[in-house]
């Protein structure tokens, strides 16, 4: 392992980390995570009817806010939070009051390592985030941070410092990360390699952002995890975790912040319907092709400091760039001002933080 | 898999491929190989005094060439061939008449897979260099063109083709490809960790190229598989990789070819002296931080369009920006002209084979 300076973090962040969850149903997954969970504070974050009650296994320390929870803590801002989709999950990410953030689907469970061993994938997030990324230059050997390795022959020593991760990507066993059309192209593949690596994605590389397995700095890049306008009264859905990952990469990129992915899996229960998908992506599939190209070119000005500045200015270009697209680009970038605007006041030194209880919580179980 | 167009090539290659070692001692390590290797061709190059017999177990088709054979068919030219450090290789390249190469150390022996099986490197990279790669965006699962796997959700349609793999650049198993300060400091590290994945070196992102276990397209990327000026009467060793690394990088992302790295492992038996290779180092370690720059910014004229011409261009450069470091790359630059010049001249549809016929030559064993 390459030297890294010394932590002063507890390694466990336990009291410095909440996880994030967009939910429609009843919570029984955690069961199988809660040796690895239960520590932890839980934000719940209940995606359609809020009149419906969303059962979480006892124990859990957890705040749960529904559709009138947001409205009512966001007033008209709210506006910029998706309805009926997992984009949602972003409201979570706004009223957390810690440093990191994991978000992981409910239809994700436990994977097992090649040993049989069961992958406590919080673990190693934060090993993730807390060793520093390398996307300068190719590392060969992978993550040059991890026990056992480091940089190899020909890496230049300026380099070997890093730079702060503020994004660790996880992966899944089992069902693969698919669009619809590959979904009904192959019904049947199953991700079965376990691949024991974890690798910085290089500076000017875009990569495709998964939402189910995320874990992130929320101090480095937060105001930049922005899951877009997807799902109820949208043109498109599948596309949120997608549109802040390209956000997320182009201003790590400007800010000298790294991504990982790689470790960990996750398993990854149960496809999702393909003929729905294919209804919900189908405008992505054809927009994407003009939006990639739009976040390889768009360079942000050397004046954006903060990961504020450069969002609004992201947001910028997004209105003259892509609006000819569609003018449902033209709503989005306005979107994206609204939800710094609504990060900004949830977020702020002296927010009222009791304007935005959740309307259900629970407490850990007494040990 | 994502789908490849069927290819008429004969997957083993056997006609189209030559293996290059370059070596100083006998070839014992072949014995290994055998069931590998006993149907390819090899070209041996002999470094140091020519005078020494190489011992080449029986049954290889091989034919072997010295110093004596590479002065007398390049004749002034032959000041290009490094003597006395493994860049003497590149003379392999040079005379092959294959469409591709597969260069090793004879030091790598049969690596093993988790299940313990023997891991057939070179088939490997065959599969490696007849699927295509993806550089222009980056694939979490890994190579898309493998059994099992595919583009993830949010890959761009229009990316799919991938592009033309002109290089596969395969790992080691125990000793690692260490620089002399990590041996120095790490004398004890070993790399057990085996990464089932190959993946492609995103465009833009120059890689630490290591020559142990390298495959290449010479048809695609031949010209500037030049391992430079290293060992005898230079002022620096164990670049020569690394030279043709950036050089190669440089030239595929301007030509729209594919780099991938991972698999297959070798295992790697031995250290090298680290107290030897600080001193053939010392300088590339410092020079590294100011040549990586300027392979990181040097922009190829598009009229460019030939690997030789690409290759051409970058040694003007070489000269204009790197010679400010030293002499030494005044001298590099004009080596690189030479080499193409030589490649030219014996790669050249009417040039006389006959010429250059090496010193030693053995045939298979008939079955």
């Amino acid at each position: 392992m390459a030297s890294v300076e010394p932590s002063i973090v507890d390694p466990s962040l336990r009291d410095q980390l909440d996880i994030v969850i967009p939910t429609i149903r009843n919570l029984d997954f955690l069961e199988m995570w809660r040796p690895f969970f239960e520590n932890y504070h839980l934000i719940i974050v209940q995606d359609g009817d809020p009149s419906k009650t969303i059962n979480v296994p006892e124990g859990f320390d957890y705040e749960l806010y529904n559709r009138n929870d947001i409205n009512r803590i966001l007033g008209p801002k709210a506006s910029c939070i998706s309805f009926k989709d997992s984009a949602c999950r972003c409201f979570g990410y706004m009223v957390s009051k810690k440093k990191y953030i994991f978000t992981i689907d409910d239809d994700c469970f436990v994977a097992k390592d090649p040993t049989g061993k069961d992958i406590n994938a919080l673990e190693q997030h934060i090993k993730n985030l807390l060793t520093p990324s390398s996307p300068f230059f190719f590392n060969t050997l992978y993550d040059p941070y991890r026990e056992g390795a480091d940089f190899v022959r020909g890496y230049p020593f300026s380099l070997r410092e890093g730079a702060p991760t503020a994004v660790s990507h996880g992966l899944w066993l089992n069902i693969p990360d698919y669009d619809a059309p590959t979904q009904l192209v192959k019904p049947a593949e199953r991700n079965k390699r376990y691949v024991d690596a974890v690798m910085t994605i290089p500076k000017g590389t875009l990569f495709p952002m998964c939402g189910m397995n995320l874990a992130f700095n929320k101090d480095l890049i937060g105001p930049a995890m922005y899951f877009g306008l997807m799902g109820d009264g949208q043109p498109i859905g599948r596309y949120d975790d997608m549109w802040a990952g390209w956000c997320i990469k182009v201003i790590c990129d400007h800010l000298g912040l790294g991504v990982k992915t790689g470790l960990p899996y996750i398993w990854h229960s149960k496809a999702s319907n393909p003929f729905v998908n294919l209804k919900k992506e189908y405008k992505g599939i054809f927009w994407q092709e003009e939006i990639i190209p739009f976040f390889q070119q768009v360079v942000l000005p050397k004046e954006a400091l903060t990961v504020e500045q450069c969002y609004l200015e992201l947001s910028k270009h997004v209105k003259e760039k892509l609006s000819t697209i569609d003018p449902y680009f033209t709503k989005l970038s306005e979107a994206m001002v609204t939800w710094i605007e609504a990060w900004g006041e949830l977020n702020a030194p002296d927010s009222k933080a009791a304007d935005y209880k959740p309307s259900r919580s629970g407490t850990r179980t007494a040990k």
